[in-house]
């Protein structure tokens, strides 16, 4: 029997250690395939931890995926186990090498489609629906109740319209006016409004607030969306509270327009697009020892075949890159995109730093009880999921991206923030990979919610829409990625996921504030 | 004719400035009560803005309340609009006087009652409510799932129960375990669990969350409050999706919970209860120039009241205190209690610094269009809401506020932030003054909204419970103070406000965070 058609995984020959596929009993054997003497364990080990497959003495690396994930802490014995008690991140020192091993570009695949929305201007779109943009959380319950009424009385009559989402957030003021952090939420607001899945548009604000609409619609130099048949001239709606005498009647004219939006809104249908045109927001959250060895390296085959049809795959959640970003910069198309991505990491230590807070704080207490012990182990997981090809641009969170093929966007490693600036930039599907469990939506995009292992991907039936554990089971990653890459052009045609089919999505857009909140 | 009866308001009589009561047009005459030369304005004067009523040379002090707002940056001549072009607030050096001028007790005031609940713990409350605290972002929606299921189909079998909220939120994870953010999340989730208007509630949680259930139970204390007539033991009902199974099981289960809470929920009934126990949280936004000479003045009578009756009066929003904290160091009962306030300051100090942010960006661009031009001038109007008694305390962000009189809370000066903060303290009842106008509503307290001008009252009459306006039309600030005092009385015995009436306050909940989010 070959070692990984047992309960211990090896993921590298160079590895000092192998992966539980399920809870260990205290004396299990590993028998490695060379005929080496098997190896005991000496304790009770839960799936997805790691087990040391050699002595390890203090200051020596622990290596996994073929990687220094950090340093023994304690001396480490065969068959032990190894987690936060004994092994520590250390420092790792880098090494950039700039764009000095940029891969060869897949053999290009042309002529696949999926089922899409053109829009009026070019732009392709997955979903068709309906916004109110809620410039501050003082507009959130008018937003709300407006897209209540919509849904209860209103939208059935438009079968083409997928549906109608308030984006409501905790802030929009008491942040410095024109700053970092008012410009961030305006690419964000701004985003979803021009976001292809959006087919028409009212804005809400109170009138007060710091981030005015004003400035959003200057800054985003924002249009309204008239339907496929109209040209995308002309403002677009704006309403304030202040402006429209308070509560009752702004919800009432907000209606009204959206009612005079929906006709144009529904004029739309499926028609077949290249798989070019699909731009994919990869996420995880939730992590366990299995994100890196399942979900996100198929996820990453994914991502490796939208590149080769030309499409756009975005890797987001820089904390959860951080320590294993010398291996994107070597496949950086140039050291220029290299370096944006080391000033990311530079950018990160300094704010990270203002609150006297370590980057390297991650992995959380979920990802720790799920096996991964450091951060530097769970970067190496997490980049996985964007696959091998040439890293093509760095893009500023929520920063349109006009880059075809790999990307990294600077995102929090916090789901929904980093989701919602990935959408923003322009994602029209989302990949989520989870090994925790997670009932993640994210309106008005599709969001494939892919379980890391088979036992989540049973026990939240009604959230997981794919299950990589399969690849623990015996199936190949190779495998696994390809369908993966199969769900995506179905979804992307319109295949409900999940969490649509529950009908969430409305409580997850949150833009991501650097602060402060004054 | 006096000079407070025409177009023109003087607020003391050290100022060298007046406000304008409506629009000015260029050549009306300012005629000063004592017989000295009209002074013709020179420019169309908005409401609410200031005129100058001496010339005043670059450097001199402007002065507005009799305090110092800033001094001039251009000359300005009699009858000139101040304002931003002409006024800056430069750097005030303070005096802090620690306790050299605590006010004497108001006249104590007993026997008055409002009809509250009384909860078995003896704690009072305005409202009773059901709640489903939400720990982390990732479980917002099943929360609000299980609202809307409970609204819809349970709730009216039980008429003493006043509603059931979400208290959902953007934050809960990618924040540092066990740090300051994490604790004063921590604080806000459980003063809301423990306020005296929540009788039954649930946790709901993700599961892998940094702000695990645990923790927060934990370092909160919390316990289970199983109705008026049953003691307050056992741990509270505790929910995480990844254990419970997905989205669908976790609304079935929640709602399923919250069935068995809401009989004895209901037993409930209104009593005689002191005044002593109202405790008030004051809180300005979308101020204008009316806001320190009307609302929050009558509020500040309206508190002072409160303190007599042996009640409570919170003031908020630090960085609005920013620069009057002098005024109230004085009244400090103690040094210590004076030198909290000051530390406060400095942590504001060091805290924007961190960002490259002045404190004193503020005014808003909406409190700027209303007539308020420095952080001073809007400091010395905001902290007129606390009135004019002892200062016995200041109290961390969401902290339990356990002094009785007139307090101070850390809270930042974004509305539904602050008053998130001051309910997870206790408050009771939330007064709420406004000039540009607001429709916000805080479950599971209401919130008194109090335009600072008629017009505001009249434009947003199905929002404004109050209008302290009527001040400009010559009722006198102490009466229509006392005026307020019994609205407080008849809201906290059951009088809906204007916000309960619409529903609103499921959106508003929102714990400040500090940052960063990783
Ligand atoms: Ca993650
Ligand atoms: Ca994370
Ligand atoms: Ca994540
Ligand atoms: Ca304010
Ligand atoms: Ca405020």
């Amino acid at each position: 029997m070959k070692l990984n058609d047992s309960a211990f995984l090896l993921l590298h020959a160079d590895d000092n250690l192998v992966i539980a596929k399920r809870q260990v009993s205290p004396g299990e054997t590993i028998v490695e395939s060379n005929g080496a003497p098997p190896i005991a364990t000496t304790a009770s080990i839960d799936m997805g931890h790691k087990i040391a497959r050699s002595s390890i003495a203090v200051g020596d690396p622990v290596r996994k995926f073929g990687q220094i994930i950090g340093f023994a802490s304690h001396p480490i014995a065969p068959g032990e186990w190894i987690h936060s008690h004994n092994l520590t991140a250390g420092h790792l020192s880098l090494d950039y090498a700039f764009s000095s091993d940029i891969p060869a570009p897949p053999e290009p695949v042309e002529g696949r489609v999926f089922q899409g929305f053109r829009r009026a201007d070019g732009r392709a779109a997955t979903r068709n629906y309906v916004g109110i943009i809620s410039t501050v959380n003082c507009s959130a319950s008018v937003s709300k109740y407006a897209v209540d009424q919509i849904r209860r009385d209103i939208l059935e009559q438009y079968p083409n319209v997928d549906g109608v989402v308030a984006l409501t957030h905790k802030g929009g003021c008491a942040m410095q006016y024109d700053g970092e952090d008012h410009h961030q939420l305006a690419r964000v607001l701004g985003g979803f409004a021009k976001h292809p899945n959006i087919g028409a548009y009212v804005i809400v604000g109170l009138g007060c607030e710091t981030g005015q609409t004003g400035f959003l619609v200057d800054d985003q130099s924002l249009v309204q969306l008239k339907g496929a048949s109209q040209p995308q001239t002309g403002s677009p709606l704006v309403l304030t509270i202040q402006e429209t005498g308070g509560t009752a009647k702004t919800v009432n004219r907000t209606v009204e327009l959206i009612k005079e939006l929906l006709p144009e809104a529904n004029k739309v249908q499926r028609e077949a697009i290249p798989v070019s045109e699909i731009m994919l927001g990869c996420e995880c959250g939730g992590s366990d020892g299995y994100s890196g060895i399942t979900a996100n390296p198929a996820l990453g085959i994914a991502s490796d075949l939208l590149v080769a049809h030309g499409a756009t795959s975005i890797l987001g959640e820089t904390p959860e890159i951080y320590g294993g970003e010398h291996l994107l910069t070597r496949r950086a198309i140039t050291p220029e995109v290299g370096q944006k991505l080391v000033d990311l990491m530079h950018w990160w230590e300094d704010y990270t730093g203002k609150f006297g807070t370590q980057i390297d704080n991650n992995p959380s207490p979920g990802n720790k009880k799920g096996g991964l012990t450091t951060i530097y182990e769970k970067s190496l997981g997490a980049i996985a999921k964007g696959g091998s090809t040439a890293l093509q641009g760095v893009f500023k969170y929520a920063e349109p991206v006009t880059s075809r093929g790999f990307v990294v966007m600077d995102t929090p490693g916090y789901d929904p923030a980093s989701v919602t600036g990935m959408v923003a930039g322009g994602a029209n599907v989302v990949a989520f990979t989870t090994g925790r469990g997670s009932c993640f939506g994210c309106k008005p995009v599709p969001s494939i919610k892919i379980a890391t292992n088979t036992p989540l991907y049973e026990r939240m039936s009604d959230d997981m829409d794919f299950n990589a554990g399969k690849i623990v089971d015996g199936a190949s990653v190779e495998e696994v990625g390809r369908e993966l890459f199969e769900k995506v052009i179905a979804v992307a045609s319109g295949e409900k996921t999940k969490s649509e089919l529950q009908g969430l999505g409305d409580e997850e857009f949150c833009p991501w504030s650097i602060g402060p909140t004054l």
